[in-house]
């Protein structure tokens, strides 16, 4: 049940330069769609992050080290197992999926960048993986991307997808990108992967800085319990053909317009990420302003985001404000005066002067929470500081998910 | 359902000079008893410590002040509501119930230390409390523990009690405490209180010392989502009855003693806190030994107890080893390598060599996930330091119990 989205996909603007393939190889025990190929042209140029979790999957690994020899020429991904917790077996079973595509691609190992997400810790079943490339590789096509969405899939409900046309300086470029990952918190579907494409001219530096600033405030400001996943991934292509200037300079008004159409393409992608939230019955945005520090500012955020005592209030429906405020004070700000800040629900002010705000009347609260999406905002009234995180609610349906999921 | 822990109470040995009284003042809805008075005789110290919450309540504010200038000669309790996030309305109402006390007693304001638990930002009914005194104080009485217990439980299922005779230097030394806190991650019920006393003759300088280190590996132990309260309160007091050389010297075998026994007192209840955890169906101690300090063994704990997904998996008795492993990569360790680290559930080995122990199989796992005590263990192998935390599982009713718990 994502909040607010449906099972439509959006227009999808093909990309010049990126062929998509995928087949259904039975990594799956559903029988769906599990195998990937991103094909990328030549010349293309990749940004691309990884999660910091020291228990990383293999092909995060092998990924990372692919990249710093060559431009990738294709992505591989599975879904339906995560090759994560393998050892170095699973190293050497990502290695041997990524030559088998480089040879029939007729590029080098390091040009292919696997991706797994699915269940951890067991063996890559790398049979079936071979058995399906060629069916993949026959059937890549510029308008693959439906079969692709549903092949990166594991528990979501929904496919995420958007594709737009920007017009910067006079040539219209395309933008268009998946992303997959059913709950805020799932680590161990290793869960969170995005492939964003571009027919832009840019050069790869503002390439990474662009990906790096837009994850930052995208898929690094959805809770996924403070946490990254063994396998999650980012990438950022940009295949160079549309005839244009090749963007180079940070402070030019066709860079600004392409990073603002990465931002906005990312942090949609990852609202739908936590729209399609295990259990999740309700959006919720956390914003803090005022603040001294990004750093603080994303304490206090996150301290409400996690909270579990929050987040079932909101599945309740219930303006328990007392329960915001206890988070907001557990923080760890230093010589937060909480007699000095304001909580907002929607438009409604809940806090005030360390207590209930005056004006406030249950009625108004229950208006808000009675809605799908609910804002929580934060004035610290200390700072010129804002930051937002997006998290969802906890439903008696988390609880089934993960309590089942095995079995 | 608490995990191990019954309705009885155990064998409670009264302590020299501590009278406990109690009523039901009506500020519970269920009529149940709520105010308790522990009256402490002449002479006794008392040390005590408090949440570190922003937010936290005008007992805490008001207890820190007058525990500045005078030893407290009472403990003035009331358990339905928290007086937190009552701005300064709530400071002059915890004043004006101490300062009744006071009359009462003959003693002064400062000597009269305030705690209240229960529901967060709903003003104090002071009038209920100036009626119920006098029959408070009435029956007040060495013997009046039980009551007391009561009068301070909120959602508590059961008491939680812990009393023994130590003998120390051939002095038998008497250790009664009480806890309440229903629920590992209760923030808006204001959850902990403890409450210990001793008969012992101990200086003041070794009793606060006694008691921080005590918390520290108890109260501080238990994962109250790596957070306090608005309300959180521990205190010991020595009425200084027995008749023996006062404990002061801080590496004297009776100093030992009498702290081995107020940390075990501590940690009992602490557990009983963790055992009686809203909707807690397994107690799970997760110990970390290896670490190169304690801060990054704490981290590792608290990675592994705080994950939903963990605890999901142990509510549905599923050895899911790869949430345990991605909680412990996540954990922010610099530079660590999964592959030199063990992670046993009970006595078996379920990760080794950064994946799946070879000798592992799902029945081993699944013996251990059945039982209601569970034991993590996560081997570093960098480091000398050990910490262990306790926690429970997730379970519906846990979700359940947070939804529902204002309507």
């Amino acid at each position: 049940m994502p909040v607010g989205l449906s099972n439509t996909l959006p227009k999808i603007h093909p990309v010049a330069g990126v062929y998509l393939g995928a087949t259904a190889a039975k990594i799956k025990k559903n029988g769906k769609t599990d195998l990937v190929i991103i094909e990328l042209m030549e010349g293309t140029k990749t940004a691309a992050t990884f999660t910091t979790n020291a228990a990383c999957a293999a092909p995060v690994t092998l990924a990372k080290s692919h990249l710093k020899s060559k431009q990738p020429r294709a992505l591989l991904i599975n879904s339906g197992n995560a090759n994560a917790a393998t050892g170095e077996a699973g190293l050497e079973n990502a290695r041997k999926t990524c030559q088998w595509l480089a040879d029939e691609l007729g590029c080098s190992l390091e040009e292919v960048l696997p991706f797994s997400t699915g269940v951890i810790g067991e063996p890559l079943p790398i049979q079936k993986i071979q058995q399906g490339l060629p069916d993949a590789l026959a059937n890549r096509s510029i308008n693959g991307w439906p079969q692709a969405m549903a092949g990166i899939m594991t528990t979501d409900i929904v496919p995420k997808m958007v594709s737009r046309v920007v017009n910067i300086d006079g040539h219209d470029i395309t933008f268009t990108g998946m992303a997959k990952g059913s709950g805020m918190i799932h680590p161990n579907m290793a869960t969170m992967l995005g492939f964003v494409v571009t027919d832009a001219k840019i050069s790869q530096a503002l390439l990474e800085t662009c990906l790096q600033q837009a994850v930052k405030k995208s898929f690094n400001r959805i809770t996924v319990d403070g946490d990254t996943s063994t396998n999650d991934a980012c990438t950022l292509s940009a295949t160079q053909q549309v005839d244009m200037p090749s963007i180079s300079d940070i402070n030019s008004t066709a860079y600004h317009a392409f990073s603002q159409a990465v931002n906005e393409i990312m942090t949609e992608l990852a609202q739908m990420i936590v729209r399609d939230g295990e259990g999740a019955t309700k959006f919720i945005e956390v914003e803090v302003n005022g603040g001294l520090s990004e750093e603080e500012c994303l304490k206090v955020a996150h301290a409400v985001a996690l909270s579990p005592l929050v987040k079932t209030a909101m599945f309740a429906s219930d303006p328990n404000w007392g329960r915001i405020l206890a988070a907001v004070g557990r923080a760890g700000l230093v010589d937060l005066d909480i007699n000095q800040l304001q909580i907002y629900l929607g438009d409604v002010c809940i806090v005030d002067k360390g207590g209930r705000a005056a004006s406030y009347t249950e009625d108004q609260g229950q208006a808000v929470m009675k809605q799908a999406d609910i804002s929580v905002r934060i004035e610290l009234n200390r700072g010129e500081v804002s930051e937002t995180v997006w998290t969802c609610d906890f439903s008696y349906d988390y609880v089934k998910i993960n309590a089942e999921y095995r079995s």
